[in-house]
Parts: structure tokens; C-alpha cells; sequence
């Protein structure tokens, strides 16, 4: 195997690629990354089993071949390159010589006969949606996913598709985050519903590699697999087993207080009083409501935090206490200027959303402590 | 004690004077903050009992008074605050109350007598310079302070000062660093030498306050402390007992080998190599000098690296091992475009210092690994 290839270039499909690694592999060939000569230059794949991450640099390839070299190690050296043209010459013990400027490393890999190898999955489905749009969408929801593995399920994020929408949801049992994106997408029939779940690592690698621009994403699907396609890159991923939560139930649909408060605001009252709420250690903040303005509270042993904001309040009068964390969470991912929430009555989930759009929505279940 | 002032301002004086709190305090009264009404504003205080930092914040004095309040948290508190006017009421049960805009926050402070007082060092020798060139004499020789505590004397900086010059010296048994300023400085009479031992993490501290401009710096001195003052803010602190190694007798007067190399070129090139030694496990790499060139290598079990760089060479060639974070360390910090090295034997001191300057000037063991 001989090729050459720019060293900056190379480096980017590493650092791309090697988002696959598992910090912990479960054999020493998942350490690495394997590189393949092919018509449209060199290819680049990481996987950890559960995740493959797979993509191309353009090369000048004169030989030839296919190797395993130590992902890391590999990674960290031609990061440190001077740049310019490198050489990567390959012998048949897998022991590969790297050339550039006044550097000549040698490297030992593995024979990529012992890699793994995954089948592209037999896609039927696929939609087609700009990368921004899915990078969005994701950080709006992933901070609402389950880290307690006891419930596996709820470690991953919904991806529902229907003919008009894109809907990604999150929860954790405490809170939900729904972000849905309108369109049309032709693969999906009139009335069908494609439901999985995607492991919620997964989406935030590719929401780090995915760009900020409209080009465009695409998503295949077979029974149990993914593939993500932008770019030069695909990703493949085993979706989670199992049946999503029936998060739908759960939406209230009417309200008996509404208040429309500035987002900002907002924010940094509830932001001054979590500092309270930490050193009492409850990590609670009560919120008292009327058409006099919203007040907010928290207090520890140490002193107390009131706080005074305008509101714009419909309905009734409310008080209700909330995890600030669950507050501050879904605050610091609302852009638009005002911030809507609905009530039912001080144990019931609560809805939070931007003022004037529906398209994403979070829900939080209060804290009981008031009669 | 009543007083109103502003928050960025109390910000900056908080932020600047809570590096003297320790991260495990020894009593309950140490994690405050003394703030005292003066004529001068409010005077903020924090100690460790070693390091105490006070500064000043301009303010509206309405009532007298002193109290200590919980540091973190009053920081993080006013870190937070919307900007503009706060005012600051303290009861005769030291419990403040915080004003501004919509947020009124109550804070159980402490009783002022409880806090230790220091008493202002009895200074009899004082020498001022430019923050900024002090600044960059600590950065230059704090990383090769000893991190090992088992001789107590290497984990300061000395401090040597003659009539016409301050120098700064950092050792840890293999390596040292050397930085030093011409001046003039009244106060030292002629032929002596103030020598004090300053704790390393004192110093990192004071480099972080030091303004990047020339306003100046005022360091003085009584037998065991020292009192350095700038701008609104005094550092007090405790000089280390003991007498400092005899440094002088270890640098090398002669050469009789010596490298002109690029600086930067080197330092890319110990990068990549110091990669391979990382994993070797050593962290060792050996230099071959000679008319043709430096040729630097490292090597480990997953292959090796080999780098070929320009130099120019005066007197006999050289084989010499270094480990490699010694030469990395020192090559970080030297800003000038090429750097010297100068060599007795492959077994005693090198020198490395920018090629046409002489105030600073680095020393460090190689390992013995050649005939």
C-alpha cells in the first residue's frame, strides 16, 4: 500500500472517523482506525461494534492495500505534521512508513483481515433533511435523556418520521424534549409512522460532526440499523431494542394558568437562585404566581434568593416548586425572546415552550410541596 | 454597614481577592470574605493563612461596618447579578442583604473579629519593576518548580535581588531555570543581596493578577514575609525558611559543544517525537548532532519516529538523551526565533537558551543511556 495525500486533509478524516473509538475497546483492533486505497481515494473507518464511523481523503495512490494502524497514536502524529504532503508507504507486515517534510515514522499496524466488518445495512426508507436543521434539533433535546442506564431504552433519543414531520424526543422520567421539523418526505407513506431509537451518544457525535450550513443529511433505515450519510461521511448505527415510552399520553392538551415571561430574564433569575438551591442541596426553587409578577425563591442555611420578574399571567394564580437543574436546562436552549409556560395544577407535568412557536416543547414534572 | 457600589467593579475586586482562598480550608471562617468599609471604598480580604490578597472596590459608604461572608458563594452570587447598582445592607447579626434590580438575596455571614488578622509585614526594602515584565519572568521559570514536596525549598521561586538586578531561579534536581532583569534598585546597597524563597503557587497566583502592560509592581520585604503591591491590590505572604540550593556552582562555564537550531522547527519535531516516547513508556529521546545536521529519535514497541533538522554546529559532535518533557518545557517558552544549546559531555548540565540573549537561560540533565 503506497499513497500520498495532504496532511491536513487527512487529519480531518481522522478526527472524524475516530469520534467511533470507544475510550474502553473490547479488542485491541478497535483501537484502530483502517485505512483502504479505493477509486475515490483513501477510506477511513473507526467503529466500536455499536457505532461505525467511515470516510474518504482524497489520495494519490500508487499501491494498493489496506491496513490497521493505532488510531490515537496515528491521529495524534500527523496532527502534529508540518503539513503539506505526506508520504504513507505500507509493507506486507503491516508495518507503515509515514514521510513529510524532515519526518520519517514508522508505525506497526495490524493485518485488516482482522478487522471487523459490518454489512451496509439493506435500507428500504430514507429521508433527506439540511444538516443545520438536524444539529439543532438534537441539541435542543439530548440534555433530556436518561444517563441511568436501569431503563436502557430511555438512553436514546425517538426519531419519529412521518410523511410531513421529523420528531425527535427525549426523557428521562422527569422531564421530556420534543423538537419537530416540517417537510415532506416521500419515502414514508400516507399514515405510516417510521419509530426507532437512537442511542443518545450516537446523535450527539453526529450532531458535533454535522455542519452549520443546509447541505444536506440523509437517513436510511433497516430493521435494527441506521446510516447517516453527509458529506464524504457515514456513520451506521444498531438502534436500541424495544418500545419507546407512549410520551404522547402524557402531553397535557389544556391549561388553567399561563404565563408568558422574557426568556433572558428569566434565566438569569433562575441561574442566581440554583446557587441557593445548590448549597441547600434540595436543588429546589419555588415559584409563586399572580397577576402582580412572578416571584421566585430558594434558600439553604445559609440565606435566601427572591427574585422579582414581570409576567403576563392568564388563568389562575399558581404556585409550584421545580428541580431548578430541569429549569435551567430547557431555558438556556430557548433562543426566542419570550418563553410560555402552561400549567395544570402544581403536580402535574408543566409545559415549557418558546412564546410564539410550537415546534419545540419540553415538559417538567414539578416538585410536590405545596398543600 | 450599608454601602452601594457597582457589581462588575465588586466582580473584579471579589475574582482578584478569592485566589487566596484555599480549596480546603483550615477553618470554617477562612472560606470568607472580609469586606470593610474604608475611606478609600470597601476593602475586600481573603487568606489562607499563608497568602492573604486584599484589594479595594470603589463605593458609596451610608454605614460603617465590617462582616465576613461565605466566599464561593458570594462571588458566584454577584457573578451573576444583572450589572449596575448594588447595595449591600449587613444587620448587627452579620446577615447581608443584597439589592439590585428585581433580586434581593439575604446571606448569613460571620462576625469580622473572628477573622485573623495579619499584621502589615515591618518592610524595610523595597524594589518596584513592570508588572508585565515580572509576569513574564514567573511564567518563563515556574514549570520547573519541584512538584514533589519532600524538599519543601524547591516548591518556591528564589527571589534574588542586587543593586542592579532581580532574578528569578526555579530547580527541582534536573532541570533549572534562570530568568533575570537589569534595573536599578535604590533600596539594595551596593554588593548585597536580597535572597527570599517564594512559594511557587504564590507566584503562579501573582503572575495571574499582573497586568500585561507597564504600570509597576512594588515587591517588599521584612525577615519572613513579603508584600507585593499593585494597582488597588496587596499580596501578603510567607516566605519558605531554609536556605536555597547554591545554584551557581552547577552552571557550566565552558562548552564544548554548542547547537544554533530554529526554535520553533525543534520544538514541532520534540512534539512528534515525544509522542513515541510517551508510549515507550520512558519518555526519552536522543539527539545526534552533527555538521550534517541533528537528527532527533524516540522509539517504542509500536514503531519509532526519526526527525532531521538544520543546525549548525560548533565544536565536537554529540550523542545525548534528554527526557523529552524537559526539552518541550523549556522550548514552549522561548519566544525568540532560534535557540541554543551548549554541552560539556553527554553526562553533565546542558544549557539552553534563545541564541542571542543571555537573561534567560535553562539548564537540564540528560539521561544516561550512551557509552
Amino acid at each position: 500500500m503506497l499513497f500520498t495525500c495532504d496532511v491536513q486533509e487527512l487529519l480531518d478524516g481522522l478526527s472524524t472517523a475516530s469520534r467511533a473509538l470507544s475510550s474502553r475497546p473490547a479488542k485491541q483492533i478497535l483501537e484502530g482506525v483502517l485505512l483502504e486505497t479505493t477509486e475515490s481515494g483513501i477510506r477511513i473507518t473507526c467503529t466500536d461494534l455499536n457505532l461505525t464511523i467511515e470516510t474518504y481523503v482524497d489520495a494519490t495512490v500508487k499501491e494498493e492495500g489496506q491496513v490497521v494502524l493505532p488510531g490515537r497514536l496515528f491521529t495524534d502524529l500527523v496532527r502534529k505534521l508540518s503539513g503539506g504532503l505526506l508520504e504513507i508507504n505500507v509493507d506486507d507486515k503491516n508495518i507503515a512508513y509515514l514521510r513529510n517534510a524532515g519526518s520519517t515514522i514508522k508505525l506497526s499496524g495490524l493485518s485488516a483481515r482482522e478487522y471487523p466488518r459490518m454489512d451496509e445495512p439493506d435500507t428500504h426508507k430514507s429521508v433527506t433533511l439540511p444538516q443545520s436543521k438536524m444539529r439543532d434539533m438534537i441539541n435542543k433535546v439530548s440534555f433530556a435523556v436518561a444517563t441511568d442506564e436501569t431503563r436502557l431504552i430511555l438512553t436514546g433519543i425517538l426519531l419519529e418520521i412521518t410523511q410531513s414531520e421529523v420528531r425527535l424526543v427525549a426523557l428521562d422520567g422527569f422531564r421530556l424534549a420534543m423538537r419537530r421539523l416540517s417537510g415532506t418526505y416521500a419515502d414514508v407513506a400516507a399514515g405510516e409512522t417510521i419509530e426507532t431509537v437512537v442511542p443518545g451518544k450516537v446523535m450527539s457525535e453526529l450532531a458535533k460532526l454535522l455542519s452549520t450550513d443546509d447541505t444536506p443529511l440523509t437517513i436510511s433505515f433497516s430493521e435494527s440499523r441506521m446510516e447517516l450519510s453527509f458529506g464524504k461521511t457515514k456513520m451506521y448505527n444498531v438502534l436500541l431494542a424495544g418500545e419507546y415510552i407512549r410520551y404522547r399520553q402524557i402531553m397535557p392538551t389544556t391549561w388553567t394558568s399561563r404565563a408568558t415571561i422574557k426568556t433572558r430574564e428569566f434565566e438569569r433569575a433562575i441561574e442566581r437562585a440554583s446557587l441557593m438551591a445548590r448549597e441547600g442541596k434540595n436543588n429546589l426553587i419555588k415559584m409563586h404566581m399572580t397577576q402582580e409578577g412572578l416571584v421566585i425563591t430558594s434558600n439553604a442555611e445559609l440565606g435566601d434568593v427572591h427574585e422579582k420578574l414581570d409576567l403576563l399571567l392568564e388563568g389562575r394564580d399558581i404556585d409550584i416548586a421545580f428541580n431548578v437543574r430541569y429549569l435551567s436546562d430547557v431555558l438556556r436552549n430557548i433562543d426566542e425572546e419570550t418563553v410560555c409556560m402552561r400549567f395544570t395544577s402544581n403536580v402535574s407535568p408543566s409545559v415549557v415552550c418558546p412564546a410564539e412557536w410550537e415546534d419545540y416543547l419540553y415538559l417538567v414534572l414539578p416538585v410536590r410541596v405545596f398543600e
